[in-house]
């Protein structure tokens, strides 16, 4: 046995040798600058957010029920509000009991929760590759190890997925299925039944993560995969992208078996999701257009989307290339040959305008290919400018580059802004 | 190996085996009737709760940076925030820098994080017995072994603990140092460098749970065991008892190194506490008088135990003992000899009175010596009223006790109230 990490003068648990932070988080961090124009952060827009509407729905709340507000609460989450979700996936396809809900602090505790309840150390997590960074991380923390399996255009590859299920036994499927993170790409609705139909084969629950199915610009949407098999299927779901991130506010559906025992995990993780939170947003749902607010939100993100899209066309030189997606806040771009992620990113920030390596979300060998753009938190005419600008950076590295790829002062701490200790 | 549970037609985590609802929360569904004058949960007084302060500062902040507000943060918590329970902590006589606290929801959630960091499978760890419920299933979810160590009235023993630590090689120290739950009892002056010496010199973490500590109505407050020892102690604290449980806000008090990696942790669990409840919650405490509101919920809990210490004096019948704590929510009244916990729990309820049996709280044999009784969340006159039913209900059993230590129709579901699957 290995000794276990140190730290602080403590002996740590075996999981913190694989844990090192996000190379990402510590990229936004320069992104954040003030200075610059960052495309990278996946943030909605917060000029969309309905301030006034959660401001008055906080004030209404804490004025005529506030002392409940401010109290413990039971740790399923509130009823109103869990009522008002089982109502919205009904709507979408998804027949739901209050009691197949459990209210979660946004839907990363969803796959922190959903890891807890279903892996054991050394288990396989089939995972998209490229996949969402914080989902790994959640899934490291539990010390499994994440089996890649490639995806396209058309989301996860369904081709080779039987042998890989049988080969591999894993214990958990886990996807994003409309709009990935990073790639933006939507599992299409001829896979769907396919991937759910291998997973009840080989006994093994899907993950669902959605965080942005309700963002669709354009296209038509494929039905929730939990909607085609709602008992093979955990699926998540977040205010975050159609409220407000800054709530923490998420679900969990499952099975009431299923969520009984999440239920006892999420008391012993923070005993409950703030009761003040839930209660509020519940009040706020009751009077507010929300499908006209996510109409707003939609058109814009679309808007951006197609300014990005013309932009980039504009200014990326031959052998770029990227996907139109249909939704979501991102566009993933392969680069031109030759051209790797990290040269791409420096040049970008040397013009003041911060973009994501690619090669983090892909699991096992590092691919320094793509860039992941976001562009929900950018007016088009920022957005506009800085592909102009980003276009320049790629231009001039395809001219020349062999002085960026082997820099000869890399900015410090980016030069390798890989995720360590992915098993 | 024994095959991995089942539920909900998937393969679960062996963790599952182990866990199974709280007791205590089953009970707490019970009392929380709304014919039933509870003393079972451990909730703080809401008619004490600044209602309109909050309302204030969500309103300001809503108005002043609702679009920061409602957007992702970092993970550390909002600087404002940190810089405040810093100096608040200077103040307690632990000297803290901001880069040494990470904001929780919750001081369970530090629980979690804790244990997340330092506990491998199979991990012993020292607990008081009887120790914090919730703080125990945390623990239960990494698969950790629960090694009892007798308190008394001057809290954890340290007679005997130096062998303890010898022979059990544990990864953590856990205690509630001041007030505990659920004896009310603190660790006195004399053990607390007597404890952590004893833990430096096995090298072994102290994880300091302090929900209670700032609730002190009489006596003489001892140091904070992490002033004691800064960098042996990590140290947990929360705003649900000074200012409101609901909002969910709690603290990590370690050292830099130790905060580093408990950040990733809490990246991957939910990626960070509400940036909208931070916010607020800096902007109350830059005018707020916390010191006065900490006076005022001082008296009224003093007050309350006092009226408790005093109806229970009038009411409990000859046998029945317990020792009046200087702070916190709870009084722990052992038992008459030959009085469960159980019959007294039927008996009271049966009275519309309800308390919770003490047995969940102790890890090894079961003890059905004991009644933890809550008195901050009830006026003086409902504890008046409510003791004098309870005295009855022991009373009675006392005066025929055989009757009851074998009902024939006990209350589905609550005959057995314990905490399942402790290895």
């Amino acid at each position: 046995m290995s000794p276990r990490p140190q730290a602080g003068g403590f002996e740590l648990a075996t999981r913190m040798a694989h844990l090192t932070p996000s190379a990402v988080r510590e990229i936004l961090k320069v992104a954040d600058q003030p200075d610059v124009l960052s495309f990278a952060g996946g943030l909605p827009a917060p000029e969309l957010f309905p301030v006034e509407a959660i401001a008055r729905a906080y004030a209404e709340t804490l004025a005529q029920e506030g002392r409940q507000a401010l109290q413990y609460s039971v740790t399923e989450g509130h009823g109103p509000l869990r009522e008002w979700i089982a109502g919205r996936l009904g709507a979408r396809g998804l027949p739901t009991q209050t009691d197949q809900l459990l209210v979660t602090s946004g839907a990363q505790q969803g796959v922190d929760l959903a890891a807890r309840l279903l892996l054991d150390r050394g288990d396989r997590v089939i995972v998209e590759n490229p996949t969402y960074l914080a989902g790994l991380q959640a899934f490291q923390s539990y010390e499994v190890v994440p089996v890649p399996v490639p995806s396209d255009e058309q989301g996860l590859c369904i081709a080779g997925l039987d042998e890989v299920l049988y080969a591999q036994r894993p214990a958990l499927i886990y996807l994003v299925a409309d709009f990935q993170n990073p790639t933006g790409a939507s599992l299409s609705a001829e896979r769907r039944p396919r991937l759910l139909e291998l997973a009840r084969k080989h006994g093994v629950p899907v993950l669902e993560d959605d965080p942005y199915g309700e963002i669709r610009f354009s296209g038509q949407a494929a039905p929730l995969l939990a909607a085609l098999d709602p008992d093979q299927v955990i699926q998540l779901g977040t205010f975050s992208k159609t409220l407000a991130p800054g709530i923490r506010l998420g679900w969990i559906r499952a099975s009431q078996e299923i969520i009984a025992r999440l239920t006892i995990l999420k008391q012993a993780a923070d005993l409950h999701t703030s009761t003040l939170s839930q209660r509020a947003v519940a009040r706020l749902l009751e009077t507010f257009d929300y499908d006209g607010h996510l109409a707003t939100v939609r058109d814009a993100y679309g808007s951006r989307c197609a300014a990005m899209d013309r932009a980039l066309r504009r200014a990326m030189p031959p052998g770029a290339h990227w996907t139109l997606p249909e939704g979501g806040l991102f566009i993933w771009v392969r680069l031109p040959p030759g051209i790797t992620d990290d040269a791409v990113f420096r040049a970008a920030i040397e013009r003041r305008v911060a973009v994501v390596p690619g090669h983090p979300f892909f699991v096992g060998q590092d691919q320094h290919t793509h860039i992941r753009l976001s562009f929900s938190n950018r007016s088009e005419t920022l957005i506009e400018s800085g592909m102009a600008t980003l276009g320049e950076a790629v231009s001039e590295l395809a001219a020349r580059p062999a002085a960026w790829s082997n820099p000869a002062h890399p900015e410090p701490g980016l030069d390798e802004p890989r995720v360590e200790g992915r098993p």
